[in-house]
């Protein structure tokens, strides 16, 4: 369907936003005397019930997540947040102002969180809370450009920034538990989950940082870190040779929720010797956490391995029929 | 609920996008040489049953509204389109991807219609029909800044850039008939009305002509001719005088249609004498319509009047409990 729809638009209409979770603008008006700035753009969206359950996170963490999400496909390019522009609809009926003001409450948590500012809005009425976020950002003239998903090459070293699966463990603890509207019972490994979950984090720094640092190619585990460094290979033309070991797990969460799980937003940075131990210096100079090696690009598209083992293609994939 | 929302995104986050229609972003290294160039972003959502009847619009006329409608808060700021990301949420199950794709057809020949890209987009499930469309566009730097709704001066000419109701006769008219997906066998004048209804076009070229111009100030007829023209006095701090034989009429359409009926996406623009002449000449020249005379501002803020008689604040009004 995404591939027939881009057909559509294709018809001299650029697409580039559905060929890649962020879209890349020049902006005109911006010469080339200062570099030509990019602008970024990106929308996510999440419905209740289709991506978020409601038991297990208030309307608050709906918002967060909402705009976390959005503003990872920044951090994915390396861009800085300019704007976000936040489409919500609520049921209507009683009870629903309570509910908008609930979700942009965590909308406006998260973009302080971001330095993002909320620069538009709209507030309409549906069946289900659906909440669609475009954000906005820029890269400067003169350094690197975005980066994208399909510049790896073999020999590359393959990195992740932090721990990945916390989000699916968090999901995973929360439906065994009490839920979160019960937060004054929750005993420290829930509440724990309950943030893994519910308060994803968007690395913004980590993006720019990298890109700086001259990363190859980079993508955000939204889907789960098999998934999306999949998505990556296939975008550079590459395998890749992950070792299982290696693998950094969020707080209680197993190997296959670090896989799988998705919704972490770490991202993955692929970068030449020189660049990953620059961008490990950068990082820690910055403040930030020193990113986890994971593993090699190689040349053969064919590999895609964890251990020698074939790595499957598994992860959240959202299908319409 | 807008007003509760606006200050809570008002600690430290601009929220200027949730006070009018179209949010004004300055862009850092759009440098004073070449003026400031001001980016312009907007919001709109289009949710099946609430905002569009699925009977009467099929799917590639909901996109076409989608985009169009939030391409007319850019041609209300006197903006150029510079790009659209679409959100659109289908219900999962058999045909949702035909249904994707018919909507995307429809935002395609809206986006073609109007020059704007679509860069950016994002599919998902849900329990009805929601298209949520972010626009963006520019306005040269060292020209007239954006057009505000808060710009209007006593004595300034009240215009409209055409015919006001044509899309609410259009919708009584498909109501009364046998529908759009019955297009063989309607008439001429069915034909007409499911265009006013299902078709409506952004004032783009309108838009930016009335601002560089000199416009005082400029909303779109998306809620009703008279609601809209309440906001713009109410933020210009200023009354009206209408004259009811000036106010012209869509295909169809009853004085009371095109007061209230709204998705009209005509332009009301308000002017002083001079520029009000240069408007007419510059859309004359560039081949578009004349604009219509339809009243004047006045100084007292609580005059409000159709020949004489008050003009009730009446239109679509969205409503959350």
């Amino acid at each position: 369907v995404v591939q027939h729809i881009r057909e559509i638009l294709g018809g001299g209409i650029e697409a580039f936003g559905l060929r890649d979770d962020a879209g890349v603008l020049a902006l005109p008006g911006t010469g080339p005397a200062e570099g030509e700035r990019s602008l970024i753009v990106s929308v996510d969206t999440v419905v209740e019930g289709v991506h978020v359950d409601p038991a297990l996170c208030g309307p608050p963490d709906i918002g967060w997540k909402a705009l976390m999400g959005a503003l990872s496909d920044l951090a994915a390019v390396g861009a800085d947040p300019l704007g976000a522009l936040v489409a919500l609809c609520v049921p209507a009926g009683s009870g629903s102002g309570e509910l908008a003001v609930g979700v942009m409450e965590g909308v406006a948590e998260a973009a302080q969180t971001s330095g993002c500012a909320v620069v538009g809005g709209d507030v309409s009425s549906a069946a289900q809370v659906v909440v669609s976020v475009t954000v906005l950002g820029t890269v400067e003239g003169g350094g690197p450009p975005p980066v994208s998903r399909s510049g790896g090459q073999a020999g590359d070293v393959i990195m992740v920034t932090g721990p990945c699966g916390g989000s699916a463990a968090g999901l995973r603890t929360l439906r065994a538990g009490p839920g979160p509207r019960a937060a004054g019972r929750m005993d420290a490994a829930a509440t724990c989950a309950a943030r893994a979950y519910c308060r994803p984090v968007a690395r913004l720094g980590e993006g720019t940082t990298a890109r700086r640092a001259g990363a190859h190619a980079m993508i955000d585990v939204s889907d789960g870190l098999a998934l999306d460094l999949h998505r990556l290979a296939d975008a550079s033309g590459a395998g890749f040779e992950l070792a299982r070991r290696a693998i950094p797990l969020g707080e209680g969460a197993t190997l296959a929720e670090a896989l799988q799980g998705g919704e972490d937003y770490e991202l993955v940075v692929v970068a030449d010797e020189a660049a990953s131990r620059a961008l490990a210096a950068d990082l820690e100079a910055s403040g930030l956490r020193r990113p986890v090696r994971i593993g090699m690009l190689v040349a053969d598209p064919a590999v895609r391995t964890l251990d020698g083992d074939p790595l499957p293609r598994v992860g959240w994939q959202h299908r319409l029929a």
